[in-house]
């Protein structure tokens, strides 16, 4: 209970999160004000840490570039990254989505994974509507370390691979669909009711914490410190 | 609406039904009391009907087989049948359950579907969790005029098989299973938002709807009048 | 497991479902960008085959239609079509709602069912506040081989309706309505607890799922292959 | 604020609620144990007050029968009632079921505005199913006063009643019904729902309240004081 | 059955439903075009019935004024009125508002009420955080022959006001809260579960129903026709 | 964090919690087995220290009763009490409930609030169906330090109180009811939603929360340490 | 009951609440027009009292401030002070967010417990995630005679801190969060369950509630009248 | 998908499970008959493979000892084992519990990831109430490859031990709680809102997933094939 933060007032800046967890603390962008974002970000650049931030909106962006150059940004994933520090890859995960729609969630994942060192491998638009897409891909997928399935709607994805394969699946329901989809909700179900023991799951549209939680268990795997 | 029925105060018994609807009224035991029970099916054998109870208790099923000899029963379905009349029979519905607990569900569509004149095959534990169980199987299954999927949890069944075949499937949700299973919940929304198309869906374990709407089709795609 | 799609990275196209299915993949617009709807009109197009866009926004219409002469538009259904085969057109679905605001969601209904091959007749503003509109019309309604009853609010009709008939209904509920209506969920949940058999049910507002399976229904009954 | 109760500590017991409400207070029975009902029966008898108990368990009629002689006890309503003053009629109100499980609450309904001084007529299992079976007694339902429609399941009798007539409509939602009627709330959402105007609702199983509520717009209409 | 109506194809025009109902039908705006609301009110002008259009929109108004002239129209209540034929009052019917943000909800009632026939009497911002405001009004509003309590948030009112007086009690839930109101869930709620009988409920929001509800109730004791 | 626990494997005892929190640790007996609880009353027997057990069933009290002589238990509240050191008493509590149905969790937030130190007064069966006998009182409750207000059904009771007095009130939400209350959810959105300023809110039936939180407030107002 | 308000038909204000109460009415700005709060305001003005306005709107901000020199705002608590009367301050609230979106509801928190006369202290973003942050602050915070704990997401922050003091401690959940926080249902609910007695609850955003009852709690700690 | 499967008519064992998932196939007891039960334990006897049993009943239990001696029967975990291979143990798991009444749960999950391979070390009972019995044992915790958290009510400890730890988090929600934790979907949604990453979330009281789930990880990250 020695750890050390930065007190911004307005937020805590948890400097050790890196040496306590293994993994810098990310930025959660959407609820705070461009003023408290350029505080945030300028604060860990003083510390020479890299920094993630994720949720981005649109004008957030505007005003970060400017303020920070060479600010690396993915519209779709709504991230922005500040590598002042090289980040050395390790094993992989590979991270596949039920339709087209849930790129952007699945992209969020990927774009966290690599922030923390794992390599990604991408299988988009392989649901269960074409099951044949999923079994042409299968032999790829499997040699992952981790695998990520996203889906939306039924969410059914998930479940079909981790009866096939024998590592670790994360699942991560997105809201896409409509109706008694209920923004995500029926997809989540599914997941959690899962006959095929081996996955776990993640909040809706939560791709962050399932490329963190990905790459967790990569790192470890891949006997990364 | 000229039409007849027999007016027994507690009931009024719908005796037109099968000229109206090409499918005589059936009895929903569980909430009437043995006395109603009787006087229901005593009424229904006067006018020369074949009769089907469903959901019926373990004492009414003492108490009617008592009253009407050569009362056919079904446990698991919780079914009874008078019969009266032979039933001639047509075209094949393909009934399949995700795993064994599914089955109480499955029988009592299988019952129901014969009662009013449909050829049914079975195909139990066929479910996503060892999907080669259900490739296994498909050749046969495309070839009935239509598919009744029955299954709890996750409830995927029923979208993996209607994106394989060309025909119409019904999806039964059961409530088997547990936590955020929430009674067949889960299942339920997985089947209404199935990326899937060309499959409907009945209420949560309702064994009885399905049979019945897989019959009506079958017996129109089979030519019956 | 031998059949083919397309990879175009964010999208695996599905050319054989036809093939497997009876009827092509249809492309669902709504969370794809204007970009990833143009290649993939573009990849079906060059296979020769036919495309329905659904839930297509009218920005999305705009593009498109730049880009696809002739491409056909119902607005009020969000519906574009590209037409590059004749249908030949066969048997009859009957389409009512029970109000005048229930009409998008049946006109998606019958421009699903018109593209895979049914003749449609439409029935609409219907509903039980009127019931003697419905009774007027239900030896018409009667005539075909399968019925889609798109309903808000209440959600009454498509009960009312398979109480009448010996034909297969599908029930639509939509999210039309108020307060605890639930945008839908008061519709849905009426129809799966129907005590009229015969009925099945799609998601709130999926007119497609609709149109697809009582053509699919309608097909088979017609003895089209 | 001068109006008196009777205070036996568990239980106050509002002794004037006939003559500020126009009806004496009922004694929910459900949630009071047999020596508080006793106790609060006594109280009321000493007062010379007529008094309903509603939601009574055997083995409570058991013990207020050998308290109380002549005490009336309906078992399916699960109503008991001490009259002690001779009850006037007037006006009549029609009460319906959809189905024969729904006579239970229908029978506490009536029980209840003939405590309070209504005339009754009963017409059960007329829902649309057989909707034949409505239009044949709809001429007499609609000569009543006010008009109760009791339904589980999908619930939809309420409605249709309401738009063939041009009384009050109270509808009651019933617990019957199993899998997403998830006890009754299908029912109530249906009838809170509903397109026909001029109907009103009450809790689920809550027959007493509409027998009440019923009996309080009779009584008006009736020009009782 | 023989009951006429006039079908515009998106509408069916329930011109007779004074004759049944008592009461003329009304207008639902939000969900239909422009264009569509001015055929119908065209067609209701030339039947010369008055007509009664709810939740209209600000450009429908607009649309409605031009083709209309004449046109009455309430903002907060979002109600047009186009009177063609003198309306007769008699009796009278509280509303009574928890919060000024329920007034908009509360003249929908009135203003649907008075189209209807009935007098009212506006007793607003008398809720229970300050309960003695209601009881310095409850000796006026308990003259009425009808009261309607609309209220959000906690929706104690009805209950409170129900307790108090000899006559029927209609609620209304309104949508104004916020958190865990749940846009009028918990109103809706509350006023189900209400203790004191003698109150009946309608939909949230539903200003209308409550409005059409009581005008019919009193009607009845006003002893019209 | 030097605080210290007694390690009884299945559960680590919290001995210095009353030194830290004021209020000494109660067990939730209801999901212990009998094992479990002797061993922990035992434990804490040896400490010297009172011991307060909750939701206690009635087998777990003969085997308790048995082993430790002179335990308490008050089978309403199904609360038992081991008193090793004397209790001071200060301040006052008021604990009202709406009606009968609702003393046992009164019972239980009493016996909680006695236990650790506070007066308790109790005024039961005062809820708003006949609201002349909360007036009654009021004068009374609210020379309490601190309220609590038991209430099922509709849970109106917490708000009128707290709109009528100047001290904090806590309201427990309770089960009592039935059809829509949701097994207390009702009562429980009524109490978050009050508009009434100044009353906090436990879990449904959580009366022990209730007299412990009333306790710690009247503890501190009392100036006791 | 013979207290006075002030009658402005759309309007009572309850002007001798702060006699009644302890503490005068706040305006709940949300749902009211622009012209409906510069009377409400004027009147209170006229009576000499303070007035709290919450939930203001940036729009409703301009309007005042053009009408009422001196007006406070704080744009993020979203709350207007008109001061006529010093406000004489007493004790202390440690006021405490989980993360820096938080923050809004955490300030109208403590506007209004300052408004009433409480001192205020600070500790924003202290959250679980790192909670060494927390227990750096825990000898300050529990030094406070109330602490308020808002959070959202998971919601864990007020049970930590109330396992760790002995004052009362009020939690506020916030809407901040996504996916299945549902809107503040997910830090709702983990509030309300909390293992750590001693805790209360309030409305989900509902700073308002929190900051009052927080006040109510410290002004009688405080000795104040 | 040239696996095979044992094809018993109502089961299609899955014995090559082992060979594509790396685990063997698990019996879920609890919607099975004796008979089954029986059946399927005697085809995994003969195939030579340890068979575990879940959720199995105590009369279960008694008909399977009888058949199979040797039968391993955990009752708090309602686990049984058939064991016929050594099983080599790897790594280690930590499986933590917030109260004792979570044990069952953790015993699940325990029985479950030790029948696979894995080397369990338990911590119960160290909730947050008193959170100094986890700092107590945290650096032992942390040393495990893989973290279970078993958590019911609010369901914070998962979050908390996440927040401290760079290995990865498996949280299990339970049912042990009353009221608004609705059977653990207050646990549910906490943990799957949990703002400390690197948690991942399975079903409601699903210790057998998370045991299941958690040893494949730790197979990976201890090298075992």
């Amino acid at each position: 209970m020695n750890e050390k933060y930065v007190d911004i007032d307005f937020a805590k800046l948890d400097i050790e999160r890196q040496k306590r967890r293994g993994c810098s603390e990310a930025v959660f962008c959407e609820c705070k004000t461009e003023e408290q974002l350029v505080k945030i970000f300028s604060e860990f650049q003083k510390q020479g840490q890299n920094v993630l931030g994720t949720r981005v909106t649109q004008s957030q962006v505007q005003v970060l570039q400017k303020k920070f150059s060479g600010l690396y940004y993915n519209s779709q994933a709504r991230i922005v990254k500040l590598i002042q520090k090289e980040i050395n890859k390790y094993g992989e995960i590979a991270i596949c989505t039920g339709g087209t729609g849930d790129i952007p969630v699945a992209e969020e994942a990927a774009e966290t994974a690599e922030f923390y060192g794992s390599n990604v491998k991408k299988y988009y638009d392989i649901g269960v509507a074409g099951i044949h897409r999923l079994f042409d891909k299968i032999d790829d997928i499997r040699k992952a370390n981790v695998i990520i399935a996203v889906a939306g709607m039924e969410g059914a994805l998930g479940g079909i691979i981790a009866g096939l394969v024998d590592v670790p699946v994360i699942a991560v329901p997105t809201s896409v669909g409509y109706g008694s989809s209920f923004a995500g909700l029926s997809a989540l179900l599914t997941m959690l009711n899962s006959c095929a023991e081996g996955m776990t799951v993640v909040n809706i549209d939560n791709g962050f914490n399932a490329g963190y939680s990905a790459n967790q268990i990569n790192r470890k795997i891949s006997g990364e410190k």
